[in-house]
């Protein structure tokens, strides 16, 4: 495992912010979708537990892989794909109340929910300067998403109703909760990361069968069940979606084993820039003012979340930062008495 | 001069930002000024000449003030004068070619300017962080006056011609060099603040009348001297202007000579954005989220830059956070060799 972090980080950085290229990329003309959308994780989940489960079959083979098998250790691995149910209603029940992009602008408060649990639950600490880092780092990313003028859906940001906030804040809470219990799980023993993906991904197929099968009951089988029509309107595109999504979740794995949440947090909204800033030779989409001013904010979190302290200050010069010699102190202590 | 830095630069944000406020409520009902605008600056000038003057006697009577009467010192305090006046001119060709908020949006640069000339000749270092933290200011602003949806003159930053940004890099250097000379000037000798004032005020007043004149020229004296007519239109709030803007020129002096430009900077941009803050409640202003995010950026900058950089960091543990004493230090030497 002697892959450094920050290449991790960067490889997710891309493929993340190729996801969104990627799915945009993957709509019909008119916008929408020719492909049942909900089918794109399923087979994402099914992608990485093939993919852990090889790993894991190859690692047994060479080295002694760390198992624990254990019912009472495997059936923790169940609870992120419970969270993750309970934020999508969230999520839901929050849009019925706020629009698109106002739900968009407090997603940004996930990154200062993930920091406030890191702090509590896996009892990180964090430098002061760390959680201003913290903050700019969600002010960045909101101030890139500030409503140019001419857009469409002025002012929807302070007129929701309360409810609709507080849902918000409740979903922000809930993502984070996910991922800091996923880098719990992962780092409280040292079991095989393979083995790990491969009950957390046990689990996350079966919560998408599950879902797929509640869409067929909620639509009454008028399309007949889901796995007869589970390619229709598949192209190169959703393929390519379906791996990128695969691949960026068994990279996100990998960091919260050998990194953490924080990493992650910054790898996905460096992405959020990324996609905006390939938007606009892809798309052809207007280059905003706010958006330069919100990539200046997160590159300058970045810089004073991981630069080493010592090169952002300048410490009042110690006795350290020129050693007396022992005849100096022995003199000095003398003089004193 | 017991009076601590921090107090005069909260002074001088209140009154900068009232400035703002009793400039838009000495407008007549149109819009438009019923006084001449620009016998505001001499008045404030001769203001500040007085007040000078007067502080000036009262300290020659108790104490020895220091005054270098050399003219070859004296003159040295006509160059602020020149270069506001050169400022001047290059802001009106700037405008020639930019819009006033793609101007306002630019004027953000002075931050940068002054402290880049801050670090040039006054020869002043800066740590990393603290460089952040100026640009942060600077991103700070600039995001406060992102033009919300909805606004008119949309798009107009990317569009004007390259003539127009050069001007108005040169016009954010030239502002920041009248400031960074000053101090200079403020700080060059122990020179009693009143005599010094009185210098830079007198040279201040003369060059305000030369353009009251020369203002009059250009109109053909269509409407009679300046003298003339100078009070006509003035209003108990045209007067609260002029003393407003007298009172906050003294209160920067105060601040060359005993604190900086930096100090100065963060004054007068916390003032930018409590004016807008104030215009919510009182001219019905709409608030913004890049308003919001704007004053968060510049407080995150605002501790970034003054805070004491231990209470920021968490630096790595050296010898030195618990002191050896001499008797360890001699145990060690002596077990080393």
């Amino acid at each position: 495992m002697g892959t450094p972090w920050y290449f991790v980080a960067l490889l997710l950085t891309i493929l993340t912010s190729s996801q969104g290229i990627l799915t945009t990329l993957s709509q019909s003309d008119q916008g929408g979708y020719n492909y049942d959308y909900a089918t794109v994780p399923f087979l994402a989940e099914v992608f990485k537990l093939i993919i852990s489960g090889l790993l894991l079959w190859r690692e047994t083979r060479t080295a002694t892989a760390k198992i624990t098998k254990d019912w009472k250790s495997v059936r923790l691995f169940v609870i992120p794909s419970i969270i993750y149910l309970i934020h999508n209603n969230v999520q839901f029940a929050t849009l019925t109340y706020v629009d698109t992009s106002t739900y968009q602008i407090m997603g940004n408060l996930k990154i200062v929910t993930t920091a406030i649990l890191f702090r509590l639950f896996l009892k990180r600490k964090l430098s002061n300067l760390q959680w201003m880092a913290i903050g700019l780092l969600a002010v960045g990313t909101t101030t890139s998403q500030v409503k140019g003028c001419g857009e469409a859906s002025c002012d929807s940001l302070f007129t929701a109703p309360i409810q609709g906030y507080l849902l918000g804040i409740l979903s922000a809470a809930l993502s984070a909760l996910a991922g800091i219990y996923t880098e719990f799980l992962m780092k409280r023993n040292n079991d095989s990361l393979y083995w790990q993906n491969l009950q957390l991904y046990t689990f996350g197929s079966l919560f998408n069968v599950a879902r797929l099968i509640a869409d067929d009951f909620r639509l009454g089988f008028e399309k007949g069940p889901w796995w007869q029509r589970i390619f229709d309107g598949y192209s190169i595109t959703t393929w390519l979606v379906v791996l990128n999504l695969g691949s960026t979740g068994l990279l996100v794995s990998w960091l919260m084993k050998h990194a953490d949440n924080i990493v992650k947090v910054y790898s996905t909204s460096m992405a959020m820039l990324l996609t905006m800033v390939a938007s606009i030779y892809l798309f052809s989409f207007k280059p905003t003012l706010q958006l330069f001013l919100g990539i200046i904010i997160c590159i300058m979190s970045l810089h004073m979340y991981f630069a080493p302290p010592q090169t952002l200050v300048d410490l009042p010069t110690t006795s350290d930062a020129h050693p007396k010699t022992l005849k100096q102190v022995i003199v000095e202590e003398k003089t004193d008495s």
